[in-house]
């Protein structure tokens, strides 16, 4: 789809008088910029009043950049709506559960089921793409920006119109709806869609598929906007279009999402002061890439730095930045953009970092965004290779959303139970692609299945046919609960999974703690499991039987003491190993089953180190190999070794 | 009232298909069920529009049950209203201080002052008692469902012209309101009943007593609801009229709700992993006890095993349920039912445990159910036999309202206050009873009075009474501050009791901790206290004058240091001994004191045993023995004696 | 101004029957009062409705005090408004950010741009001038009371209003509001002032500059409210006129309310349980004396002993009110008053502590009071005397919102970042005034800017200035980042400074905290310094660069790891020398640091003694020794030396 891996960021040239434009492009030449992102917030700079359009510093600015050899990367615009826009239409106002209203100052405050917004942004989408469609420099579309990030839900009686029609299209009749949200409890019987609302503010505990149908027609109303642009653009352009994802951004699932992009990007903010922001980096590249599919993908927006919206903001070490821009290329990206161009001096992100610092071109971040324009421009040919797995890992946002809500269980992460063996696997040395529930399996020799609380029969029975064609399969606790409409499947937990795993589930044994909420669910303290695989354990066991299946570990505390906590079903007769964690492992525990799964599978690294701060990855016939420690490594692979000195990344052909 | 135990659970048949109903009523024979209450959240399904009724369903229903031999506590299913309702006359929904309106969705989405819901809730009630009085399967009306329990207080204008009215009632004038008010502080006179308000959002502390008016408004207006209800019943029927409580709930003053009922329930559900869940579960059957008086009570709702709402729900240990069900029956209980009978499958409440869970007959749960249904059939002769106590712990909502309100001079709990001391008796084998400002004293030889902050010239005369008799008298810190409406007592601290316990307090000097807030209040770090009495305290001391008492500890700490922390003021005259706590103790200080107290005063366990973990009580002639504990332990009593293994509970014959 | 010291407090005669009022002059004659505070919160007294008035009974007050010998600071009375006056007109009341509007019930329901309100408050002021304006008890006018303190902004539609008007003359043309705010970052281009809002709630992140211009506008509207009551007094009364302050009061920027007022006064209620208390305490005289500057200043409020409206409130340890007292005296107040004279018993504050204490006269608190009485009468002669001060902190309103908005490198405490400074001054026995941006430094010979994020190219002139005439100076961290708009400065971090110092500042790198929230910024961990200054430090580091500086210690961990942290450029030419200390020091390298300044800088110790908690302050001839601690103390000054016992005050002459 392109040529050459972009380089660059977000351009906004609106903040600067027009003698600082010509010092971009300089400064873009000489860091080796590639393409621009222009225009995401520049509705009020191009309608500056209803109907009155100006596009001439536009023209000038895109000139410019063609003119220095920078391609662009065309926003539509719409992603903050001037002040005027609201004062003429307070309508498109989002409203929250509680009814408060969501106003101007800072961004994105429209209702995605505002008819008035849709209709003024279809308008500037419309002219934008109407203007420079043909425009040589113009290579894509990027529409909006971050859709949902901070309004990812809108409780408006207008809203309340939307997801009644959306149910209306769901469940053709009420008493379907009834049904299937079982509104035999607790009284709600609704005898009209007219009398369903928005999960607004209630006494108690609001019905879990309400909630949950709200977070798929929220996730939906978000992306109809993305589809109403793309389809303008469409209409007179054939240049490919995307938006901007956020990794793991719970409030869009963007299985659904992916279908309508023509290639993937994202914005990807790891916290340096978290001790697992690698590992976590890394799974995001991994997502997009399986999100992407057979399409490319980008990282869209990154920082050189520090940002500027958490409560503190630590720099990006030295170095780091390069590596996490390598990491992402390793793991499948066409391109490493940032957020933002040149540090803005006002506003509310001015302390973001940039490509060109406050302090300007002579300064570490300069010299290393230089650095970096140089070493890509050498990486050209990864472009259309792909990124080889194996290793399957289920993610599902009807899961997420179901495991997450109130009145379950425990509250858990699902995030943290799903990375729990994405970063085992890291540690190991192997790449995994992300599945959806309607993801093929074929490919892959080992499938892992964390707690996927929501199921089909369909997917029940691909994990099951991966399995019996020779697949390893690991299951873990609360998969297989419930339906689509959060009812407890009939048979049992776990479903037909019960009989592949040779295990029942009979009861849910959390461990207590009172004092832990939602927001920190990783640091549960558990207890042990013993027996072949013993080590510690996070916040969760269960009354297990197996019928069928080897016990290699059980619980040491609660009510499920003595019982099994991890159960292995031997390979048999082609069929492969069926494996169940009823728990949440911690790092040693997840290690040392992972290293049983890649025995079980035949599953290989791609390198091996001592270090677990090395990370390796094939794409095409490179080897990447990363070191994001403060120490050398050793680290093997298939036909070499080396000695990566602290912070170094290598590059090596290997096929 | 009753000639069999009741044992069963809420039964929610709207929420399966009939041929469900069969297996329902085949497995509640099984495990020994007598009674069901039905129609709880069944509004929407009798009523499905606007004045239609269809009660065919339930026909059915009450049927079956009868003919399978099980009675029915039947509801008058007010306690949710339908969606039609609230659509159609928006005007029953509650709102919130600030102003936030709670709408459909989840339940109990009404305002107690709602002319429009107490209409509609009039005519199901009439309809329902009209169509069910004269079946033989009915044996008790369940009015609505747990009172208050998401929607304590409303904030309407409907519910502020029913406050309105309230305070005309209560003060008769405007001025008698100003001056119980203190309004004169802060230019808050109000010149007529118009002006006043609920207390609504406001810049800074709202009026402490209209602060406490609102809190006793609100108990009433809920209140009324039953009231209307139970007499739309007893023009129909002569059967029992009950509504469920919810142990020590703070939004209803139960003394006076309980005068409203024929026989009092409970709803409880004691948290598994808190360390103080059985003496607390063993605290709330007492007051549960003295509510009742004369009349009976019964365990209206607990889990089988886990809860559901709960950020973390641990289940119940192996044993746990049957303990606390014969505990109940112990501590005076005539039955023992569940939230519920069948587990859901969808809705809010799916994760709550049930006495038939989602894993069906053959699972640990339905084993225990059945045992405990054999084991209460065995044990029909304790209905109607009375709990033996000689010891009264005093118990009043207004204090509650107003020691936990702020500006206060050290935000404690109230309930923590009292429970120390019912705790403490209650590791010493001694049974309790909880007394109102308004109970009899005479039949108790050892009267307790923590924290008692609001008091009237009665009650202190009757407690002085009681110590001029002969009863041993313990007062804690901040009792008798206030008057009812919430003045300082004239003449001093503790009022008429400082001249009975010997002591004048002069000063509070609550211990500092800038971080500790409201909800956690029981481990605010204290100090020590030495003498005769040594200890650790939590929080408090105060300046005392001991001028005609003992003193048995001192503080060593703070303002207060060197000066009394608990005083004795000996007996004398055929008066008892009268005691002074002025600080909240540890455990084992409160152990301590207790020693001392049962000395002074003869009144003695039911049985003794070193393990603390050993509950013992006396019920009629039966004496029952519970060990909570994983170990054995050796328990001896007025003639007898055992060793009880781990969880073994043992009902022995005691004269 | 006034001939006698201020002794006495805020009386509430509304409160108490007239029988108590000449029990109070005689108390008060007993106790040494000299003043009382009268009517602050009389409104409703004083105007029960709409245009009646009815002084009778504060007639009635004033001339038995006026007979008994006590003066009457008289209050306008309008801080609280009535009920009936919210009643006839809702339009007073304050709304917030999401739209909730506080009502009746507490105190200081006002919106401060309700026409309303303000015409009612005028007029009542009016009514109260003239009444009294000739009155030989009243010696001073009280304007309304702590403005802001629980409504420091209001955003309702009135609000907004006079927001844009504030805007308009501020900016004169919506395009310059443009330029300041940066408005072209996130599309937030305003075409006119009507669109404009206050910063309601919104999606994400509200403009930096909006908030920022919000804060003060919020400021100028209380400011704008006695500016209009003051000009009512004036019109009528040369005496002389204050509004009580709140010493470090975040919401108004008292360098602009100084002007506005005769004489200062202060609230002051340092936490007994704050570790911290007594030099906070010092830093807030010290401050009120700066901004009093050639005016009078007194403690208007303070408690003799706990508050009420803390979750926990400590009282005072004995002796501590007269300590803090005389601390007050020693750094410059005329008049030590309390919040109140008869403790209340109803109301909100009946918990509170005051002169006459619910138990009486036979009380230590009432003791200590007759005794701080008699004292006060014994040094009127401090009155007119000066404090003197070699150094200057500098202290600015602007940086104070500037530093605390979101989206900053890291969000830490502008107060505590101060106030380390201050203390390590205080500790070391040496007085400091505080600066304004505006304020002349040519007296000082030590000049200390810490984290003065917001500056003007006057200010940054005026401290080179004092460099260059032989002043030593101190810049910390943060310091001269933004212009007046939150504009980065053009030219680097630091401004002009940068060469007055002989540093750069490349990158900021505060140390992570992901669970480190805003409200407990000061334990934000941070890492270590070595070299000539080695110690601990919080929080901060950042990247500098040396280019004329002596590296007197460096940082060990973090992106400026081995870079330095605190700089000394050393004096030449006389000028004097010029620090740069990029973090947030602990106490003891706060202590090293300053001990280095006072060298540099010639600045002397008014005493020395081993122990911290001794304070020595000089007051015109007079020497304040006051021994804070549990232990004896010996201390020296020139000219004398003494042991202090515990808790001692020693007022010693001294030249």
């Amino acid at each position: 789809m392109f040529d050459t891996l972009w380089y660059g960021g977000d351009y906004n040239p609106e903040q600067w008088a027009p003698d600082v434009w010509d010092d971009d492009v300089r400064l873009m030449q000489r860091a080796g910029v590639t393409v621009a992102t222009v225009g995401v917030f520049s509705w009020a700079k191009l309608e500056p009043a209803d109907g009155e359009f100006d596009f001439a510093w536009l023209d000038d600015v895109i000139d410019r950049l063609h003119a220095g050899g920078v391609a662009v990367d065309l926003a539509t615009a719409t992603a903050a709506p001037p002040p005027w826009l609201v004062r003429e239409h307070p309508d498109v106002l989002p409203v929250m559960a509680d009814g408060t209203v969501l106003g101007v100052g800072s961004r994105q405050h429209y209702s995605p089921s505002s008819a008035t917004y849709r209709r003024y942004a279809a308008r500037l989408a419309e002219r934008i793409v109407h203007r420079y469609a043909d425009h040589p420099a113009v290579i894509a579309w990027h529409v909006n920006n971050e859709y949902g990030c901070h309004v990812p839900r809108c409780y408006s009686d207008e809203s309340a119109v939307a997801f009644r029609a959306w149910l209306a299209e769901r469940y053709g009749d009420i008493e379907t709806l009834n049904d299937a949200w079982g509104t035999a409890f607790w009284s709600q019987h609704y005898a009209s869609f007219e009398e369903v609302m928005p999960p607004r503010a209630a006494p108690a505990s609001i019905n879990p598929t309400q909630q949950l149908d709200f977070d798929r027609f929220s996730s939906d109303a978000l992306l109809a906007l993305h589809v109403m642009e793309s389809e303008i653009i469409r209409a007179r352009s054939d240049k490919p279009i995307t938006t901007n994802f956020m990794g793991f951004f719970k409030a869009a699932d963007y299985w659904a999402w992916a279908q309508h992009v023509d290639f993937v990007t994202d914005d990807a903010y790891p916290d340096p002061a978290d001790p697992r922001a690698i590992p976590y980096a890394a799974a995001v590249r991994d997502i997009m890439r399986s999100l992407a599919g057979d399409k490319p993908w980008i990282l869209m927006e990154q920082a050189t730095s520090a940002v500027n919206w958490r409560p503190r903001n630590a720099p990006k070490p030295v170095g780091g930045f390069r590596r996490l821009s390598l990491q992402s290329i390793a793991r499948g990206a066409d391109g490493i953009m940032q957020f933002q161009w040149r540090q803005s001096v006002r506003g509310s992100e001015k302390f973001h970092s940039a490509m060109v610092p406050h302090a300007g071109e002579d300064t570490r971040i300069f010299r290393e965004v230089c650095a970096l324009g140089e070493e890509l421009a050498r990486l050209t040919d990864v472009i259309g290779t792909r990124v080889p797995s194996r290793v399957a890992v289920m993610f599902d946002w009807d899961s997420w959303w179901a495991l997450e809500q109130t009145d379950t269980p425990a509250r858990v992460s699902y995030v943290h139970a799903v990375l729990a063996w994405h970063h085992a696997l890291w540690r190991a040395g192997v790449t995994v692609d992300f599945a959806s529930r309607s993801s093929s399996l074929d490919s892959y020799d080992l499938v892992i299945v964390p707690s996927m609380q929501v199921v089909t029969p369909e997917v029940q029975e691909r994990v099951a046919a991966a399995r019996e064609r020779g697949a390893t399969v690991l299951v873990t606790y609360q998969s297989a609960i419930l339906d689509l409409g959060l009812g407890v499947l009939p048979g049992g937990y776990l479903g037909s999974w019960a009989s592949m795993l040779g295990v029942r589930v009979e009861e849910f044994a959390p461990f207590a703690h009172p004092d832990q909420y939602f927001d920190a669910p990783s640091t549960v303290p558990g207890s042990a499991v013993e027996g072949a695989l013993a080590g510690d354990i996070e916040g969760w066991s269960e009354v297990v039987h197996a019928d069928a299946a080897e016990v290699l570990a059980t619980f040491t505390e609660g009510l499920a003491a003595g019982g099994p906590a991890i159960t292995r079903r031997a390979p048999s007769e082609g069929a492969g190993a069926a494996w169940y964690v009823a728990t949440q492992p911690s790092d040693a525990l997840a290690d040392a089953v992972v290293a049983r799964l890649l025995a079980d599978s035949g599953v290989t690294p791609v390198a091996t180190s001592a270090s677990p701060e090395v990370e390796a990855v094939r794409r095409g016939e490179k080897l990447f190999l990363i070191n994001h420690g403060a120490t050398a490594a050793e680290v093997e692979w298939d036909g070499g070794a080396a000695t990566l000195e602290p912070g170094e990344v290598r590059v090596v052909a290997s096929a």
